[in-house]
């Protein structure tokens, strides 16, 4: 009860800082001279850097929200999910995907059992299937080597890898391509098998249910691919999914089946088989596990760090401020490297999926706006496109990302006295200073740049799969983090259910007519009905 | 006079409108059962269907936004565009993108000078080149076809192309690979050049003024490439750039030039040589003309419809309403086809750039927020990933993108009773069917669906040329109609000045550093410093 006082005054302080830090006087461009900016606002933390001193804040900013993390305990409820309590309420479950990458001697019991050992298996098994892909051990019906992975996946399942795959491209061996079957778009599985040979394609079909229909419809397609071509779909698909799900029944014709965990959510999953699966193909096992290990250590000090230490927690915090207090509405990330150009669109599920919530844990209407819309572009490429916004129309508070090393070092042929990389991180380190401060001109209106355009910087020292980690785990701490304060469940999905449902009353009508061409739509609504009568005419003329 | 009271009483009114369309009773899940909601809320118009019937609106409401349109003579304004004056008045300019798909017999004189043959002129020369480099007459150095095009550019000099080149990929005949180097990321170079062989690569340099930084950078190392292998510029480089610009001099070592003009800006210039030389070389010459056919009868259409009846007009009136009277902050693109996924960031930058503007033509300062946040990805991926919080979380109004007929249609193999096809649209009928009604649950509060969530849907036929110009030039017309509603310039861009000054410091002072060792970025602010010398020790630590 006290606790609640306190956390409803310290809400009510931040409130009173909003409109203090919303006078001229605290203009970012006057905020970044003061004292050692830099050093007073950014901390070196689980192997990355993060510089928050071009947000609008102050020390007593942030000791009240340092004060709000504390009050909401978000720290303590960190721990209690890595150590397997049911933090996933509404579902009744633990939420482990800390475990998946777990290398500590911590035990984990849910429901009594440990889990970590049954985790360590999966690694082996997926060890050992990887390296015997790679050594041409197993093959594909013909005896050739696999030389193609396709992922059959969507949302969580495919996401986070293809963001770590296109990270690390640098370093996989390119005797194995990578392809990512999302959509249930026949234009996606068409497009794919122009570009493979079936006879050297391992399909990974992942799914926890194994009964995912976009995932199912495209499972269909390739294994009729694959009977067609003549092969055995026992030689080229393998499965993820959970155990005695339908994709792990001895009498399912796949080669292996790799088990996910119900406490492992999708969007969290890219340390769990999920990912492990098709990176270990692809970049190897052991690059796969030096991903873990830097995500694991970004777990620790997400656990570990005082809230005025803790990178992610700061970050979420700092999320908070921007989105209730300040008013921000959407947060773009901006990577300034290319091969980081899929992390927008994982943390943009990754995070509106999980904290695009309305009530609390506890069934109550959230009071305050939860989630924050995602998006982003690597730079410079976002500062040719939708930076003019960011400077002269409405704000939005912006991640960059910077690496201090290149993949692709060797090329340092100069232009305007720089390398390539100079170039960008000249943009780097230009753009969030240039956000902040602004610039009159009031010769030209239109060159009128009005400043304070709140951003972060984070930083890591090169492409390695340490790193992927780090800034992977960093993300979903920040979002886990920022779901406490609002006391919502970051680990369920209700918002999809409705749109379920009723693609399946849309899909039975449909069905209805493939089978029966007399049947004209009855009893379904009437714009609906319209948009049925359009598919199967193929025309809209004369709406 | 009397013409701007008109418009500020029909704002007024428009407020007041949107007052009633919040209360209970005009809820979407009533609106939509309202009279024959389809009929009285779409359009066919420029070779598409539109669908508002889903948006937060009934006849009263686009009563006044018509009259708005009309107060405010949008469509006149459309037409001075398309018939050269000078539009864009910061730069004093004309803004003819639309002269570059103008097949008719109308004049278009800039500055005295009949600007269509110069126009037809560009693309005879493309359409020569590109069936010559097709047919093998010309040639890399060493006598090999190209195989492989790359285009070096960036921001509106790439990101209309890739979405069309992506759109359209079904219906290329696959000997010549199209590959975007647009970012200076390093990485961007080092991975394309492992795609490629430099003997039957061709490299496109757009630029307009030939002079920016990222494409000149980029185009420096691709001529080291070109020259590391033994080959000759001349051969292996043509550039799309502004007559008299330094890629246009004949001391510049290409093999051709093709002409862009100033009265077409890079966001808007696809359907230019900026467009037409890498898609002439991919698609075929003929596709790209049927292209700009499609376009230019969306164009007609934009300019002759009546305000009831015109697409772009009325999705640029929903986009005002959604903005300015109901306060949403942002718009999603949610085409159901994967090979639409590269739409959303071309609009991104096309609108965000265009419309992210906070002062008038005549420099007064926009009392109203301008350009929404623009972002997307394909459905039903979407669904998976960011659907939730559109659900349940903060609402955004979408346009749903539909195609009737899929480019593989062949593969009719079914699940659940449907085809793959059928089952997207499923999912295409179902989601703002579901996001415009809701659905309450009492006992479950994790279960309710507040709905009431707007969005158009947007149909075309097929993946052909002519759809994809209508898509694009339906997308530029809505963006300049909003634009004059604001009465704000959507043609120039001076908010990315800013930060192209600053980094030009930045990298001036790494260039120094580069010559002499020994300077330590005296001279530079604090933050920025501290950057520098991060970048140049290659770490962090010790912050």
């Amino acid at each position: 009860m006290t606790r609640q006082n306190d956390v409803s005054d310290t809400w009510h302080q931040l409130k009173t800082h909003a409109e203090r830090m919303s006078r001229t006087e605290n203009h970012l461009s006057h905020l970044i001279q003061q004292g050692n900016r830099l050093v007073d606002f950014s901390v070196n933390g689980g192997g990355m850097m993060y510089d928050f001193s071009r947000q609008r804040i102050d020390r007593d900013v942030m000791q009240s929200l340092y004060e709000l993390a504390r009050g909401k305990n978000i720290r303590q409820r960190f721990v209690d999910m890595v150590e397997g309590k049911t933090v996933n309420k509404t579902e009744n479950r633990a939420a482990l995907h800390t475990a998946a990458r777990d290398f500590s001697d911590r035990e984990i019991n849910v429901n009594g059992v440990h889990v970590k050992p049954e985790i360590g298996r999966v690694r082996d098994e997926m060890k050992a299937f990887s390296e015997k892909v790679q050594a041409g051990e197993i093959c594909g019906t013909t005896g050739k080597r696999f030389e193609h992975v396709v992922v059959i996946g969507i949302g969580g399942s495919y996401l986070g890898t293809e963001f770590v795959a296109k990270a690390l491209e640098g370093l996989a061996d390119r005797k194995i391509s990578l392809h990512f079957l999302s959509n249930v778009d026949i234009d996606c599985f068409g497009s794919i098998t122009e570009k493979i040979d079936p006879e050297t394609t391992l399909w990974v079909v992942i799914s926890k249910s194994y009964t995912t229909t976009e995932t199912m419809a495209n499972a269909r397609q390739a294994e009729r691919f694959i009977l067609r071509h003549n092969l055995d779909t026992r030689d080229h698909i393998v499965t993820v999914t959970s155990k005695g799900s339908p994709g792990d029944d001895p009498e399912n014709p796949a080669l292996a089946a790799f088990h996910m965990f119900d406490f492992i959510g999708g969007r969290f999953s890219v340390t769990s088989a999920v990912g492990g699966v098709p990176l270990s193909l692809y970049l190897g096992y052991d690059r796969f596990e030096r991903f873990l290990k830097g995500a694991e250590e970004m777990d620790e000090h997400a656990m570990s760090a005082s809230p005025e230490k803790n990178a992610p927690l700061i970050a979420a915090m700092l999320s908070i401020w921007n989105n209730n207090f300040l008013g921000y509405e959407a947060n773009a990330i901006i990577p300034y490297s290319s091969p980081l150009s899929k992390l927008p669109a994982h943390i943009q599920q990754l995070y509106m999926e999980s904290n695009g919530k309305g009530v609390t844990q506890a069934g109550q209407t959230v009071e305050e706006k939860t989630g924050m819309i995602i998006f982003g572009e690597p730079g410079t490429n976002a500062q040719h496109s939708f930076f003019q916004l960011a400077h002269q129309g409405r704000p939005f508070p912006i991640d960059f990302i910077g690496v201090i090393k290149p993949h692709y070092d060797m090329n340092t042929q100069k232009s305007k006295g720089v390398t390539n990389h100079q170039e960008l991180w000249s943009n780097l380190i230009a753009q969030p200073q240039a956000l902040a401060t602004g610039k009159s001109d009031s010769k030209n209106p239109a060159g009128n740049f009005p400043g304070n355009r709140p951003s972060s910087t984070i930083l890591i020292k090169e492409l390695s799969p340490e790193n992927i980690g780090r800034l992977l785990a960093f993300y979903e701490a920040k979002t886990v983090f920022e779901a406490f304060i609002w006391e919502i469940n970051p680990f369920d999905q209700f918002g999809v259910e409705l749109g379920k449902v009723m693609a399946s009353e849309v899909r039975s009508a449909i069905a209805k007519k493939n089978e029966d061409p007399g049947y004209n739509f009855e009893g379904v609504g009437s714009i609906e009905k319209r948009y049925l009568e359009i598919l199967s005419n193929g025309d809209f003329s004369g709406i």
